[in-house]
C-alpha cells in the first residue's frame, strides 16, 4: 500500500509518496526532474546502505554523488559551500536537480544549498530517518546552524516532491528511531488528540517497528504537518505550533554542542519542559502532562539534562530562538490537547527553576 | 517633485520613491519597518558622506550600523557571514529590518543576508549609485559572488521598499556615473526604443547630470525594469532580457578579477558584443548597432578588453552563466529595438572571433 499526501501550495505544490517499496512509483519520482543533471547527496552512514539503490532510481539522468559527513555538527555553511563549489565545478545550472538522501541534517543542508544555488534550483527529499520522514522533510524549512544558534541561516524552499521509502527505516539505529518518535508525539499534541491516544495504545508495537503501525503513524504525522504548513508556509502564525518543545530543545542542542544529543532527543526533553511550563503558566491539565511524560518514558527518551548543564547557559541560548521578538522570549505552550499557543515568558526565575528541575 | 513607482507583486508589493530631497517621505520610509531594530549597512566610501544622514531617517528605532569594505571583490559569502554574526550577537530577530545604503554591491550583499537570516527578514534599499538606482535595487535579485562565478549564490528577496534619494548622486565619481549609464542603455534597448532615442538626444546633458534629465531618466528606467520584474519575478522567462550584455559582462568581470572593472563598465563592453552578435546571428540592423556603439562612445564606456585578456578564458567563464542549460551557452540577443530573444549559441569559433575583435 502506498499513501499519497498532496501539499497544495499553489505553484509550489508537491506530493509525498509513503510506503514500503515505492519502486512502482519511479516514473513519478523522475517526473520531478526537469533537466538532465542530478546531484545526489547523502552522508557517510546512509550511503553504504542506500546510495547505489537511490542512484538506480535516476538511471536515465546524469547523476553525480556527493557524500557529506554525518551528524548535526556537520549542518554548516562550510558543507553547503563545498556542495555549491562541487556543482559549479561540474556545470550544474538552473534546470538541474538536487536530491537529499538521508536524515534531517542532509535534508536541511541540501535544501538550503538548492535554495541559494544560482538563486534557487529544484530539490527532492528522500528521507531515510524517522525524524526526517515524519517532520523535517515536509514543509520546506531548510537551514544550517551558525556557531551562535541552531538553524539561524536558511530559507523556505519547498521540495519538488518527497519520496518516503519506509524500507529505509529497517537499518535505522534504535537511538535514531526513538528520537524520531519525539516529533510524532509533538505533532499529535498540537493537532490530534486521538492520534496521541493511538500512539499510547500502540507504544510497544511502534517501538518494535511493526510495519502496519509504522505506515499509519508516519502517514498521519505527515498529514497533520502538511495541513499546518499549508495554512502558514512562512511561519508567521500557526506554524509556530510545530515548534512545541523546540525552544528548549534547540537550546539543549546548542549548549551540549551540536550532535552530542540527537535533535529528537533534545526535542523529547523539550516536550517535558514545555508540558511542565504549560501546566504552570496555561493550566494545561496535570493528567495530560503525566501521559506525555509516560509516553516519553515508554519510548526511553531522555529524562534529564547531562550533568553540569548550567540553567543560565540554556536560558542564554534560548534568547536566540527565531520565535523571539521585541517582547522577549517566546514559547509554544499547550492550554489543552490540540490547543497550543505562543506565549511571551518574562519570568526568568521560573524558567531557571524549570530547567534546574531537569538537572541530573 | 517625487515620482512613486509601485511594483505590484501581490503580498510582496512595494513602492519606490524617486526624487531630489525625499525628506517629506520619512514617514513612508518608517512605515516599512515592522519591529524596533534596524541594522543599517553601508560601505567605507559611502558612509562618510551619508551614514549619519541615513541614520537620522530612522531616529525612532534602535539602529546599529555596520560598514563593509567597498568594491565588487567584497561581495562575498565571508562578508555576509560577518553581517549575520553581528546580527546574531546583537539579538536581531525576525521582526528586525536591514537597510542597504550603498551601491549594487551593498544592495546585493545586504539583500542576500536578509533573505537567509532566520530564513528571511525585511530589508530596505537606499541605493546611492546610479547603477543601483536604475537597476540593481529594483526586482529583488540578491547574491554574492563565488570564486567560480558572479552572483552564483543568492536568492530572490524583494525589498520592503526602495528609497531613491537623487541628492546622493551628487558625490558619485564620474567613472561610477558612466558605468550606471550602461544599464540605462540596456533597458532602453530591451524595452523602449523612444527612450533610447531620448538618451541619444540628451547624452551631453545626462553626462553633465542635469537634474531634470536625471530624474526622468532614472524614473523611466525603473518603470521599465519594474514592468519586466512583475511579468517574471523568478527569472524564468522575459526577465532574462534585462541580462542583455551580461553574459559577456559577467565573464569580463570574472576573468579580470572582481572590482578591476566596475560592473557597469563590463556591461557596457558586453552590450557592444551583444549588438555585434545580434547583427551576425539575428539580423539586428547595422544602423541600430552603430547607434548603440556611438552612445557608448559618447559616454566613454570601454571600447576594448584590457591587454592580455584571452578569449578562451572569457568563453570558459561564460559556461557558468545562470541562463545556460543542457542545450549549452545562452545569450540575450536583439532582433530589433525592443525585440530581444534568448538564444543558444553553439558556434564557439564565432564567439572566440567576436571576443578577439575587442582585444586591445
Amino acid at each position: 500500500m502506498v499513501t499519497e499526501v498532496h501539499v497544495p501550495l499553489g505553484q509550489k505544490a508537491y506530493t509525498i509518496y509513503i510506503g514500503f517499496d515505492l519502486s512502482a512509483y519511479q516514473q513519478q519520482l523522475n517526473s520531478w526532474v526537469v533537466g538532465e543533471k542530478v546531484c545526489l547527496v547523502s552522508n557517510d552512514i546512509v550511503a553504504p546502505y542506500y546510495l547505489s539503490e537511490a542512484k538506480l532510481l535516476f538511471k536515465d539522468y546524469e547523476v553525480d554523488t556527493f557524500i557529506l559527513p554525518d551528524g548535526e555538527n556537520n549542518k554548516t555553511w562550510e558543507n553547503v559551500n563545498k556542495l555549491l563549489t562541487f556543482m559549479l565545478e561540474n556545470n550544474y545550472h538552473r534546470q538541474s536537480t538536487m536530491v537529499a538522501l538521508g536524515g534531517g541534517v542532509i535534508g536541511d543542508t541540501v535544501g538550503f544549498a538548492a535554495s541559494i544555488y544560482q538563486r534557487g534550483i529544484d530539490f527532492i527529499q528522500i528521507p531515510t530517518t524517522l525524524l526526517a520522514q515524519v517532520d523535517s522533510s515536509v514543509g520546506g524549512k531548510t537551514a544550517v546552524n551558525h556557531p551562535l544558534g541552531k538553524n539561524m541561516i536558511g530559507a523556505f524552499h519547498q521540495p519538488r516532491g518527497v519520496w518516503m521509502e519506509l524500507q529505509y527505516l529497517e537499518t535505522l539505529p534504535e537511538r535514531e528511531w526513538r528520537a524520531g518518535l519525539a516529533e510524532v508525539i509533538k505533532i499529535s499534541l498540537v493537532a490530534d488528540g486521538s492520534f496521541f491516544a493511538w500512539l499510547e495504545e500502540n507504544h510497544a508495537g511502534i517501538l518494535a517497528r511493526e510495519p502496519i503501525l509504522i505506515e499509519r503513524m508516519i502517514a498521519r504525522s505527515i498529514e497533520l504537518k502538511a495541513d499546518i504548513v499549508v495554512q502558514d508556509t512562512f511561519d508567521r502564525g500557526v506554524r509556530a505550533y510545530v515548534n512545541l518543545g523546540h525552544t528548549f530543545g534547540h537550546a539543549i542542542e546548542h549548549v551540549l554542542g551540536y550532535g552530542v544529543w540527537l535533535h529528537g532527543e533534545a526535542v523529547g526533553l523539550g516536550l517535558r519542559m514545555a508540558c511542565d511550563a504549560s501546566q504552570y503558566l496555561k493550566a494545561f491539565p496535570a493528567s495530560l502532562s503525566k501521559r506525555v511524560h509516560e509516553l516519553l518514558d515508554n519510548w526511553q527518551l531522555p529524562k534529564c539534562l547531562p550533568e553540569a548543564t548550567a540553567p543560565h547557559d540554556l536560558l542564554q541560548a534560548m534568547r536566540l530562538d527565531k520565535k523571539n521578538d521585541d517582547r522577549g522570549l517566546r514559547f509554544v505552550l499547550l492550554k489543552d490537547m490540540e490547543d497550543p499557543c505562543v506565549e511571551t515568558v518574562d519570568n526568568e526565575a521560573y524558567l531557571i527553576e524549570l530547567i534546574a528541575s531537569y538537572q541530573s
